[in-house]
């Protein structure tokens, strides 16, 4: 029964993120051999502003 | 003094969740004999494009 | 779907935190209309050390 | 590599939270000799209606 | 720089949890083309006994 | 009322851990004007064969 949040700065379409919780999902079965379905993958989208990195937001850093 | 988080897919009304946070803080109140005044209860909702279920969103899946 | 984490701090015994789990289910299923078979709900145990309130750790506060 | 996930109120000018990221990664560094380039910091955002206080949203209470 | 934490039922050994790592990690990196070097991943480990599943605990359950 | 959850890798002495708490507190209740009273500090210590950086846990790459 894994869970498995992602915390990503906001921006992917949607299709990457689609793709993401397809992709994670999957590593966690391979590795640990949890039944697909008992896995539960959250992102968990934070602004640019909200990041912070050595001391500064991703955004003040330029990203 | 317990903290709880609960992710939910998004889409519940006001009432709703604060019927959640109250309903949230007695259980654990009673459970756990925490002063009510002590528990505190944050709700993450997650879009349901970011809520993988057995390797799809719940939005591809149609929820 | 609900996910919920509740941080405690540790102590509590085995009675007492199967009993936080089905009553913190409940409280989820009666306010949102969750099916009680989709809810997560985690218990993350947290020593007096690492609990802080107010700026000192609940051991040092004496509890 | 020490994260911090900071879970606000929402309602802060970019300003302030500029300087949360700022003075948590600084504080994480002179408490646990992190290297400031290696310590990153999230802030998580909530709604006055999803952060319950004592049974109560923030928004109820009237904050 | 995104940042994965994997929510388990503890018992898995070191290698298996070192191959989710290695997994968990590369599928972020393929999906939304985040730098290997960027990504961290975090397994917290949850005890049977801490893991509620529709009410009761994995332990209860007989997992 | 601010709530951070700071991961560590485990292994600091218990003064660094309170020092932490202290002074992350502090960082808080400055930058974003909180009281004292309201802020809660959690401590998460993670092992190193749990914490990943750049697809390897901190203990295979000799932290």
């Amino acid at each position: 029964m894994p869970i498995a949040h992602v915390y990503l700065i906001e921006g992917r379409d949607e299709e990457k993120k689609e793709r993401l919780i397809a992709e994670v999902t999957d590593a966690i079965h391979r590795a640990v051999d949890a039944p697909i379905d008992s896995v539960r993958v959250l992102i968990i989208e934070v602004p640019k502003e909200h990041f912070g990195i050595a001391g500064q937001s991703a955004k003040k850093r330029g990203r």
